[in-house]
Parts: structure tokens; C-alpha cells; sequence
């Protein structure tokens, strides 16, 4: 498989636009298209729930593709409900993986404020089994019987559930008043937050994810950038919540994670930040425990406890989320992205504690029927410069605050002989003598272990080197002299 | 990239079905799966143009995937209007072809028999231009101005016109007569014809593909098969008739037509017979022009002289074509693919005159705004056996009856040392001296030039032969006087 990098990320204002939804979408792109280097997209992949429905617009693929000016070349649309932008992305990412495409352009975006709220809820619902559907049942409604069972399987207090659930939407709230895309721009409290009205109990309004207008636009390219798709997972569940064997947990999570994370070839503790789809306040706190950040049952717990805000172990939806920064469905999954490279270029305005590296995002179609993992890794802009060799090293598991573990760190002698501390990018591989590449950041050093490949590389150059010195002798003794 | 190759193929009964969309889908899949190998399916590409509208069906994919008991595994929908199937084959190609998946399905299907005809026509023209359509335009009115521009540019009088469409309808239903799962099985008198009403002029009914509910699946693999798909191509073009340079001809045809020849390593006349979208008889004609198969203003010629039959230079629409066979749209594209498979297989009960090896299959979606081409080559079971060397050999371009010029013959000297005549796979690569796999296939030989890399592995091999030779020398000197 070629390697996929992201080379572009641009996203509209999220929240009630006057514009149609072919002009949000090409928006979006063209932000993308203008902060990119890449301008000769070759394909599209578009990512749009259901704009039969939503605005009457069929043969979306082509609209879009006309709207942009790029008539002539491929455009498609994915679609897997409310996940259908991680779908384009992951379609996208195969086309690059493949070496069919060399660069193309992945958008999403969904028009729904201009329905009533019972139109669109009605839309949504449609992805709810028919029989449930007909008993009145609607997507904050299953939501809600979901909670409900969480709480009662992890044996959480009504209470203990609620100041969760709360802890989840302040938490996004405060995040989304730092993004200049989001649709809410408010703290929230905690008093306005009970004030707000149930939709289905134990879910309040706060905890469910607005009816949003949006667009968002990643450019995927084979050509190395600073962002690379290291990870990629989608696992499917059960439409009726009768027919599953888990209503406290998404196992189609669980299936697109471990996927994901077998192919970035990372363990969920090493991931630095996650965009994770909180439509509803209680799927932030399973999807944090179904991505194995916490154990079962423990999710509320961290999010009180402030171990997925910005200075926690794990920062979770940074952006605000659905949650705070909107949720238009198609969008959504694209959004997420657009999200976690801003966050791992430096580009948002919540720092993290360090430095992110790795970035998760997950996306939930349907009642969490049909979902998917990205992982993304910062590459260093010029990782291979200092190089060394290490001198000793450790596996830290009890760290000092603010460090996760397992920590690897090492002594490494760099070309000069001198020593540098340096934390390991990876726990594995680790041995003195080994050869290692060296990066700064920030005042941090971190170190690469060499690998096979980049040995026999470097033995082949050192062959060629040699040839050429023997055919030169003079030459090279004459500047040694000189 | 990874070759990809069809592993298993299947079809609904095409027609007014009482199933559910999803019932018409599984039993698709059920016969793809029936007849395949492959079982432990990776992932499903699925492909269906409105299921929204037409049945209320969202989130399909997931209601999918659940149907066919395997609920987990990753299952999406891609979506291009009528060519969804196509796109959907290009998706899932794309996903093995990147080594992400070993083994996916591609599942289309459309259930519209159930509504009204005007319902239905009204969901159907929601892919045309917001505007036109405000002005009454179906895609049988779009369709019908096509026409009668592309005859009027071309010169042809209204009663030859007529002629040509009357010649796609009759040959299309005869071989759909033959076809077990066409929706329409009786023969087309050209009385019949002018007996039926019409639609949009110059289209009458007997020009248009009816309204179908069936569904077709395949099964694409890594693992080497008899049906290599070898091209593939996808190309958009503006969604209205009034941005279009070009109002006798489709651009998006040509644009996915040129790039699945490159692809594939061939020319139009290379193949030995196609599947055309004749969503509407004239589109067949402009299909077999746009593919380069006859020039611009010829393909009508094409079909009333025989040309375009299963005994003609390029069989077109053997199946019965969407005219006959039927048109649910977001099956056909994977339905046309079914249809090639079974002509490579001589599973069909129409034969050709010579064995088929190289097969074309062209989807539109909307008017003509996303179109693709899908080229797939018959593998021989066994091509590696024989070998020889070309002794001698000619480019034919003036070639008996039955054979499709230029044509490659070789004389080839076997390794037994006998002289074989044969006929190229290729018309490149024919040098006396090289090497050549030979095939025999119904008495007929072919060869194939052996390709560098394919020498490079011969060298490697017999390098290794020696060196072992070197080591055991009086073993070798014993079995060689023994």
C-alpha cells in the first residue's frame, strides 16, 4: 500500500447558512484547494447523507463537480449515514493507497436548517429500523434507552450519569468558543445546562448535537506532506437495538478501532488527541471507552476528572465537537480531520500540554451502526537530520504527571559525542548500540530507531561512496591535504 | 497497483418483484456467493441510486450488511446516479487494488416497480438541472433533444434515424430473449415498434429502458482468477444540456473511455464485445462512437448493418442491454459487469462468432454527467504452459471475414522444435527471436511476448539452476549417464 498524506484542510462556518448546499460545499473545497500546494485534484470524493431529502438534490457528485470548475474529471458520493465523510475519506484513501490517483479531494457537507425541526428529525430517523421507527422511536430517543443501559450495567448513580453527561457538554461548549468554525460560541454552564428540557430522558437538549448547515475538505495526496493517514478501520453493527448483544457499547467501533490501530501499529494509550462523535453527550463517554482510552464504565468518570480536556492524558474533541461546533452529517466525518490536522499543526487555539503527534478520529453512522477510525501522524518536516546512537536506555511505566505510559526514553550520542536525553517515538526496537534519528520540538528531543530498510539504504550509499572514492583517489586526498 | 480479479458473479431476476430492496439484494449476493469460492467476504461496496426516495430505505448499507448476516464487517454506499454500480465496482477495485482488502462484494440494486410511473419518473429527474427541469424536461426529454441534435449534426435523415433506433430496440430484444434474468423475453417486431406511442420525439416507448427492481452482485479478489479486470476510467460532465459544448456526444464517456484503454494497455478495436447504457436506444449508438468502437455519426450505420451483432466485428448489449434486460439503476452498472463475465465464460446463451477475451462495460449516470469504463480480460487457466520463440511473424490490416484488423501473426517454433502458427495477444512487442507463451484455446493457438520482467525472473531462475548445478555436479554427471 502507497502511503496517504493530507495535503489540504479547509472547512465553511458551520451552523445556519443562506447559501445552497452545492455553494457551502465548494466553499469548503476552495479553502482547502487555497491553502494547498496541490491544485490538479484528479478526483473527488463526496460525502452527503441525504440531499435527495434534505435539499432535492440528486446527482450530487456531478453538481459538485461542475460547481468547482473541475468538469471532466471522476466524481463520486459515499454514503454510510451520519458517518458518510469518514466513508469518502476512507474510499479516498484507497484510491491513493491503490496508485489509481495521485491527489485528490475528499468533501462533505450536509444543508438542514432550513427544514422545521421535526422535518429533519423525521429525515434522520429514517436510518432507524422500521419496526422501532414506528413505535415512535427517534434517534435521541435510542440515544437516550442507550444512556439508560450504560448506567445501569457500570452501576453509575442517576446523578453521578448526569454530572457526566454535563461534564461532556461544558467540556465542548468551552473547547467550541475557541473555534472560529463552530456553531456555538458559548461556554456553557452548569446551571443553564439543567435548565435545559429533557428530549428523552435521561438526554437533555445540551446533550444532543444541533441541526447544522456545513462543509468540510481534506485534500489527500501520495506526494510526502507533514500529515500522513497512518491508520484506517470501519466495523459495522446491528440496525434494531433488539438485535444486539451490546446496548452499553458500539462494537462497531471496537471493530474499526482495533482495525485502525493494527495498521498504524499503535496501542489506544498512544494516541495524543481525539475528534470522538459525540451527537449525544453519552456517545463521547462509549466512544472514548469503545477506542480504548478508558476501561468500560469509566469514560464519565475521566471526562469529571479532567483527563480528556487539553491538559488531560487525553484531550477529546478539542474542536468542541459535534457537539458545539455543529453537526452537519455529511460533514461531520470530514470535519473531524480538517480538526485533528489544525491540532496537530499547531493551528487551533487550545494547545495541548505537548506536543500531539498521533490524532484519532472517530466517526458513528446511523445509531452507531456503521463506523469508522482514522489515526493520522505528524511527520517531521525534516526528521532525518541529527542522527545518533543509543547509549542506554529505559522503559518508563510509572511517569511523572503529564506523561503517559509507557514512556520510552533514552541516552543518545549524537555525530559530536554528545549526549542527549530524548523521549522514543516508538517503546519497541529499543537497544544500545542501535542507530536512531534524532528531531527537536519545542525543546523536547525524540528519537526514530532506524529501520532494516533504512539500513540497507544506508549500506548501498556507503557502497556507492566507497566506488566513487576509489575512482578519485587524488582528489579526495588532495582536500584532505588542502 | 494489485491486480484485482471477479471471483464470483450473480443476478436477481430482473423485473416487478414483491420482495423488499433488501430481500431483491440478498438473493443477488446469495448466487454470487453460491457460485464463488470466496466465502469470508471482506467488505461490501454497495451500490443503489435513491433507495430514500424510491423505498424510504436510509442507511442502507448498514440494513444491508445485517441482511446478509454479516454484521461487522464494513459495508458502504457509493452513489452516481445511475451508473452507482459502476462506481461502486471502481470503489471496491480501488480498496483491493491498494491491498487494504483481499476480498470485497459489490452489491447494486433499486427497487421502483412499486410507484406510479409519474412517481417514478419524478424521482428519476431530480438528476437533471434544477432549471431545466422547472421547465418540464424529464431524462426522456433530455434524452430525446440529444438525439435529434446528434442526427441533424450528423446529417442522417429522420427516417434513417429512425431506422437505427428501431435496429438497437429489435437486436437488443432478441438477446434478451435468451437472457434467463431480462425483465422483457420476447422478441421486437419493427411493426411493434412503429405501433408504440411516443415518449419525447423522436423517442418512442420501445426506446427507452423500462422501470426494473433486481440487483446484481460480484465478488472481486487479489487471488488470481479467470476474469482479470484490467481498466478502468470514470469521467463527469455538466449536469445541463445548455453548459455542453457538445450536444451529439459525451465527453464523460470518452474522458473514462480513455482512460480505462490506457490502463488496460489497448485499443477500442481490441475488444471483443461491450455492455453500452442504452437507457435509451440512441445513447447505445453515441455509446459505441464515444468508445471509439465506430466514428462519430457511424454507430446507427453500425447496427442496421449487422455490425454491432453477436456475429458482427463488436457485439454490443448481448445481454438484452438495459432496454431489454431492464434498468434498476443502481444495479445495472454491476449487472453489465455480471453480463461480460458470463460472454467471457461462455456461460451465455448467445455465442459470439470468435471466443471473447477482452470485454468493455460502459455505465452513465444521470444524463451522461458520470460515466464510467470498466475493461475486463479472460485470464487463461493455465496460460503459462508451452513456450516458444517467434520464427517469423506479420501485422495484418487487410484481414479475411470474422477477423477484426490489425492482427498479429506469428510463426512460432515450440520447444520441441515444431513450427506453430498463431495469433497475437498484442500487436507490440513482435520481434523474430523472442520469446513467447503460447496458449491453445478451440483449436485456435495464441502467444503472448514474454515481458521483461518475466526474463529478469527467468534469468534469476536459471542463475539459481546453476549455482546448484556448481554444488552437485557429480549427482547431475549421475542422473545425465544413468
Amino acid at each position: 500500500m502507497l502511503p496517504v498524506y493530507i495535503a489540504g484542510i479547509g472547512m465553511s462556518q458551520f451552523g445556519k447558512s443562506s447559501n445552497t448546499l452545492v455553494e457551502i460545499m465548494e466553499g469548503a473545497a476552495a479553502r482547502a484547494l487555497a491553502g494547498s500546494k496541490i491544485q490538479d485534484i484528479e478526483a473527488i470524493y463526496i460525502a452527503v447523507m441525504n440531499p435527495e431529502e434534505f435539499t432535492g438534490d440528486a446527482n450530487i457528485a456531478s453538481h459538485v463537480v461542475e460547481a468547482l470548475g473541475l468538469t471532466g474529471i471522476p466524481a463520486l458520493r459515499v454514503e454510510t449515514a451520519s458517518s458518510a465523510g469518514a466513508a469518502a475519506l476512507h474510499a479516498a484513501f484507497q484510491s491513493i493507497a491503490s496508485g489509481y490517483y495521485r491527489q485528490v479531494l475528499v468533501l462533505g457537507g450536509e444543508k438542514m436548517t432550513h427544514l422545521s425541526t421535526s422535518a429533519t428529525t423525521r429525515i434522520l430517523a429514517e436510518v432507524i429500523d422500521a419496526q422501532e421507527r414506528q413505535c415512535g422511536a427517534t434517534m435521541p430517543a435510542l440515544a437516550a434507552m442507550i444512556t439508560e443501559k450504560y448506567r445501569r450495567k457500570h452501576h453509575i448513580s442517576e446523578s453521578r450519569m448526569a454530572r457526566a453527561l454535563c461534564a461532556v457538554a461544558m467540556k465542548n461548549h468551552a473547547y467550541g468558543a475557541h473555534n472560529p468554525y463552530a456553531q456555538f460560541r458559548q461556554t456553557l454552564s452548569k446551571d443553564k445546562y439543567l435548565a435545559s428540557k429533557f428530549v428523552a430522558t435521561p438526554l437533555r437538549l445540551y446533550d444532543c448535537a444541533p441541526i447544522t448547515d456545513g462543509a468540510a475538505a481534506v485534500i489527500l495526496t501520495a506526494a510526502r506532506t507533514d500529515i500522513l493517514i497512518s491508520g484506517i478501520g470501519q466495523g459495522t453493527g446491528p440496525v434494531s437495538l433488539r438485535e444486539r448483544d451490546s446496548l452499553s457499547a458500539f462494537p462497531a467501533t471496537q471493530i474499526a478501532a482495533r482495525k485502525a490501530y493494527q495498521m498504524a501499529g499503535i496501542a489506544p494509550k498512544q494516541v495524543d488527541c481525539a475528534e470522538v462523535h459525540d451527537a449525544f453527550t453519552p456517545f463521547e463517554i462509549i466512544g472514548t471507552e469503545d477506542l480504548g482510552f478508558f476501561a468500560p464504565g469509566k469514560g464519565g468518570q475521566a471526562v469529571v476528572s479532567g483527563q480528556t480536556a487539553a491538559d488531560g492524558i487525553l484531550p477529546v474533541n478539542l474542536s468542541g465537537g459535534l457537539k458545539s461546533r455543529g453537526h452537519p452529517v455529511g460533514a461531520s466525518g470530514v470535519a473531524q480531520i480538517v480538526e485533528i490536522a489544525r491540532l496537530l499543526r499547531g493551528e487551533s487555539a487550545v494547545k495541548l500540554k505537548r506536543e500531539p503527534r498521533r490524532a484519532l478520529a472517530q466517526s458513528i453512522g446511523g445509531l452507531a451502526t456503521n463506523n469508522f477510525v482514522t489515526i493520522v501522524k505528524k511527520k517531521a518536516a525534516a526528521a532525518i537530520g541529527a542522527e545518533g546512537v543509543i547509549e542506554t536506555f529505559t522503559v518508563l511505566h510509572i511517569t511523572p504527571d503529564g506523561f503517559l505510559p509507557p514512556l520510552a526514553l533514552a541516552l543518545i550520542r549524537d555525530r559530536k559525542g554528545a549526549l542527549i536525553m530524548a523521549q522514543g517515538e516508538d517503546i519497541t526496537h529499543l537497544k544500545i548500540g542501535r542507530e536512531v534519528y534524532l528531531r527537536q520540538v519545542a525543546g523536547t528531543y525524540y528519537f526514530t530507531v532506524k529501520s532494516q530498510l533504512q539500513k540497507v539504504r544506508q549500506a548501498i550509499r556507503q557502497l556507492l561512496g566507497k566506488k566513487r572514492s576509489h575512482t578519485e583517489p587524488a582528489d579526495g586526498k588532495k582536500a584532505a591535504n588542502g
